[in-house]
C-alpha cells in the first residue's frame, strides 16, 4: 500500500482535445479525432503512463453550433464509442474504457448489453458515463421535435440505472457449469428474470449475456445541476465536473460525498475527477506562451461570438487588440458568466480577441505550467480535497499529451501520489473501487 | 480474373455452431461461442482460408425455449455484434464483418453511426444484416407487451433502410479539407441534412461521422416471407436463405433475382449464399459417422420434443430405438413438416431417436462428405444457379472448422473456383459489389 494519498487519472479522449484550436497547432495531427492509427498510439502512451481510464464522451447530432464554428470543427465527425472502445480493448490490456451512452434516447437492454459485452471482451475494463444527453438537437434524430424536459430525462435516467444494473445480475457468476458430460450448459437456477414494471419502463429479462467480469462495469457521472448532483450522489463511482477553480471544486466535493453519505454510501467509492487542460512547458511562461499560441488558432468570428453571449452583449464592436472596455452594460443574461469574464481578462491582461479566443478555444479549468508547478497543484488539488484527481484534456497532440504521459506522470510518480504500475487488471482495481454483490444471487 | 465462376463464402459465428450439441463434441470447446480467444482463432483461421465475411446473427432477448432446452444451450451467453466484431476488426485485415441488427427494436440513428463505425475502424469490411427481429420475447425487453405485428415490421424496415443509407450520404466523400492553414476542417456545402418525415420514422441529421469507407456498408438480408423476399430484392446486397434442399434453393434464387430485376437491379449485385451445416470427414461414410455421434449428444428430451413438434403429434410413445411407426396420424400441424420428416427417416433409415436426434440438433442443409465430394456438390450449386456461395454454419470447433478451412478450401481453390487470396481490400471487393454513389453529392 503506498503511504500517500493517490491521484487518479482519466484521459478525456472524444474529442481528443476539447481546446477547438487544437487540430491546428504546429505539428498536431489534423485529424487526430478520427484516425485510429493515431488513437492507438495516444492509447498506447497513455496505458504506458498507467492511466486509469481512456473516456469518450458522446453526443447523438452534430453539435449545434453556428456556422462559423462548426466549419472549423474537429469534432464532426468522431467514432461511436462502444466500436472505438471494443476495438481498442484489442491493443491494451489494462487501462479502462470509459463510455458515454444515453439513457433518453436509447434502450436499457441495449445498455446492458453492450456494457457488459465490452467488460468481457476487455477483461474488466468498461465504465458507463451515464448522461441524460444535454444537447436538444439530439431529440430530432430520435423522432421528437422537442427534447426530453429535464427533470423527466432525470427521472427516466435513475430508473434506467435500476433496469440495467438489474439485468446485469441475471446470471449468478457461476451460472454456467459447461459441463459436456451431463449435457447442462447453464443452470436454470441461476438464471434471474428481472421483470421490471416502473414508470418510465418495462423490461422484462434476462440478459442474453454473462454477469460482467467486474460484476457491474463502472458508473460515472457527469450532471452538474440538482438532479445531476443526487444521481451522481446515488449512483456514480466516478464524476467528471466542471468546477472553475479550487475553491468551487472543494464545495462540489463535499456535496456530492455528502449527498452520498446521506444516501447510506462509502464516500471514498466516489471519486471525484474534474475535467482539466493540462499544458507542460519548460518554463510557466513557455506553457503560458503555447496557451496564446493556441488560442490564437482559434478563428476571430466564432471566438468573438462565444465572447460575445458570455458578455451578453454584442463584443464585435470593441476594438480586437485592445483590452476590455471598463463599461461592459449588465444585462438579461447571466451575471456569474459576465463577471467571470470581466475578471479574467484583469487578470490575465487580455486583449478583446485573445479573450474571445479563451473563450472560444477552452475556457474551462486548466493547469498551466512545469511538471513541477502542475504536480503542486495537482497535490494541493488532492491533499485539500478538491479532486480525487482528473479528467484531462489535452491542447493538441501528440505533443501536448506527451508532455503529459512523459513529463508530468514521473513527477508525480516521483513523488508517490500517481502508480508505477497497475497493481490490479480490472478497472475497478484501478480506482480502489469493490465488486458490487449480485443483488439476486449469493 | 478467373475464368470460372466463384464461389462466396461466408462463415455463420454467433452461434458458433448451429447444432445443439456442438460443445459437447469430443475435443470441442464447450466456451468456444463466448471465449474471445477462441473466437480470435476461429477468424484468423477463417481469413488465413480467405472466407468473405465473418456473420453474427442476433437476438434480443434470450431465446425462447422449454427448460430442457434451455439449460443445454450454449447460446444463453454471446458477445453482442458490434463490440464483438469492432474487437475482432483489430486482429485481422481482411476479412467481412457482419452483424445483425433490428429494425424493429433499434433507432436509424444508431444503427448508422455505429455500422460507420465499423466500417472505418475496419478499414471498409462492415456489413449490416437487416432482421425485423423473429423472436417474440424480444418485445418484453423493449417495453411492450406484443410483438410488432409481421407487416408492421417490414414497412419499418423498408423506411429504416432509407434513412440509415441517407444518414451514411451525410457528408461528400471529400466533405473534409481539414486545413490547419484556412482553419477549415469541414467543407459545410459538403454536408447534407436529410430532414427525413416518414410513415414510420422522423429522423434529422446529419450523421455525425463521415461517410463510411465502402460508401455503405453490405446489405444482407434474411427475411424468408413474401414481405422478406420483397425487402431483400430491393435493399439486399447478400441473403441467407435456408433452403432444404438444391430444388428448392434454385426457385428461391430465381423468385429473389427476378424481384431484384423487376425494380430495376442489376441481379448480379445480389449473392444468394444459403445458411449450410458442412461436416467433412475422411470418407463419406467417416462424415455420416460424425453426423450421427453429433447429433446423439443433443439431450433426448429436447430431441424429441423437437420431433413431436415436426411430426404434430406426441413422439414420445415411440420405441427411440425402433424405426418411425408407418401410421403417425395425420393433424393440424403443417403438412409439409410431417412429410419431410418421415420421408428423412426412410431415406436415412434412421430410428426414432436418430430422427429426433437430428431435429434437434441442426435439420437444416447440410453437406457431408470428403473435401471431394462436398466440393462437387458446392460446384454443382453454382453452376446449376442454386447458390452464389454459401453461409457455413460448423458442427463443432475447432476441428469441425479446420477441416472446412484446411481441407475443402484448399480443394475448391484447386479447382479454381474460390480465391487463392483475397484481391481487395473492402468487403464488397471480396464480393463484386460497386461502391454506392452519394444520393446528394456527385
Ligand atoms: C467532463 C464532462 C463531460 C461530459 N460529457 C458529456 C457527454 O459525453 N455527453 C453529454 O450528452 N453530456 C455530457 N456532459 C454534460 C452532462 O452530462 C450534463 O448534461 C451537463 O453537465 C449539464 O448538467 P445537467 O443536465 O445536470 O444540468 C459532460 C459534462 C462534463 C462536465
Ligand atoms: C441464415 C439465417 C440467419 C438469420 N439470422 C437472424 C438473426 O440474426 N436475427 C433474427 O432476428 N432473425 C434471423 N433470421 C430470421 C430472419 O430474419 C427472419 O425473421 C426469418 O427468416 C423469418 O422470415 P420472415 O420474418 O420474413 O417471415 C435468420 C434467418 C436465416 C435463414
Amino acid at each position: 500500500m503506498p503511504d500517500k494519498k493517490q491521484l487518479h487519472l482519466t484521459a478525456f479522449m472524444r474529442p481528443v482535445s476539447l481546446h477547438t484550436g487544437a487540430w491546428r497547432y504546429p505539428g498536431a495531427y489534423p485529424d487526430a479525432n478520427f484516425n485510429l492509427k493515431h488513437l492507438i498510439s495516444f492509447i498506447q502512451s497513455l496505458e504506458a503512463a498507467k492511466f486509469d481510464a481512456f473516456f469518450m464522451a458522446d453526443h447523438l447530432a452534430v453539435l449545434n453550433m453556428p456556422l462559423e464554428a462548426l466549419k472549423r470543427s474537429h469534432t464532426v465527425t468522431s467514432f461511436e464509442p462502444f466500436t472505438l472502445l471494443s476495438a481498442l480493448s484489442q491493443v491494451t490490456t489494462h487501462i479502462g474504457l470509459a463510455a458515454t451512452a444515453s439513457t433518453t434516447y436509447d434502450e436499457p437492454y441495449h445498455i446492458a448489453r453492450r456494457f457488459a459485452s465490452l467488460d468481457h471482451l476487455s477483461g474488466g475494463r468498461a465504465a458507463w458515463n451515464i448522461v441524460t444527453t444535454g444537447n436538444p438537437e439530439s431529440s430530432k434524430n430520435f423522432g421528437r421535435d422537442e427534447h426530453v424536459e429535464h427533470g423527466e430525462r432525470y427521472k427516466r435516467a435513475r430508473e434506467f440505472y435500476d433496469v440495467v444494473t438489474g439485468l446485469w445480475d441475471s446470471f449468478a457468476d457461476d451460472a454456467f457449469p459447461r459441463d459436456p458430460e451431463s449435457g447442462v450448459y447453464v443452470d436454470p437456477e441461476k438464471i434471474h428474470v428481472l421483470n421490471h414494471k416502473g414508470d418510465e419502463l418495462s423490461v422484462k429479462g434476462p440478459l442474453n449475456i454473462a454477469r460482467p467480469v467486474q460484476g457491474w462495469p463502472v458508473i460515472v457521472q457527469a450532471g452538474q445541476s440538482e438532479p445531476g448532483r443526487q444521481l451522481a450522489a446515488e449512483t456514480a463511482e466516478t464524476v467528471f465536473c466542471g468546477p472553475r477553480d479550487i475553491e468551487a471544486a472543494k464545495a462540489l466535493y463535499q456535496d456530492i460525498k455528502g449527498r452520498a453519505e446521506a444516501v447510506g454510501r462509502n464516500p471514498n467509492h466516489l471519486k471525484i475527477l474534474p475535467a482539466a487542460l493540462v499544458i507542460i512547458g519548460d518554463s510557466v511562461e513557455d506553457a503560458q506562451e503555447k496557451r496564446l499560441k493556441l488560442d490564437s488558432l482559434v478563428h476571430y468570428d466564432s471566438a468573438i461570438s462565444s465572447l460575445s453571449i458570455a458578455l451578453g452583449t454584442d463584443a464585435s464592436k470593441y476594438d480586437p487588440d485592445a483590452p476590455l472596455p471598463k463599461d461592459i452594460p449588465e444585462t438579461n443574461a447571466s451575471k456569474t458568466s459576465r463577471e467571470g469574464v470581466i475578471n479574467l481578462a484583469a487578470k490575465e491582461g487580455l486583449t478583446v480577441r485573445q479573450l474571445a479566443s479563451r473563450l472560444g478555444g477552452y475556457s474551462g479549468l486548466a493547469f498551466v505550467g512545469t511538471p513541477e508547478t502542475v504536480a503542486d497543484e495537482f497535490e494541493q488539488w488532492l491533499n485539500e480535497e478538491a479532486a480525487d484527481g482528473f479528467t484531462i484534456t489535452f491542447p493538441f497532440l501528440p505533443e501536448g499529451l506527451e508532455n503529459v504521459t512523459k513529463r508530468l506522470i514521473p513527477e508525480l510518480q516521483r513523488r508517490g501520489v500517481f502508480r508505477k504500475d497497475y497493481e490490479g487488471t480490472t478497472l475497478r482495481e484501478h480506482l480502489g473501487l469493490p465488486r458490487p454483490k449480485n443483488r439476486f444471487f449469493t
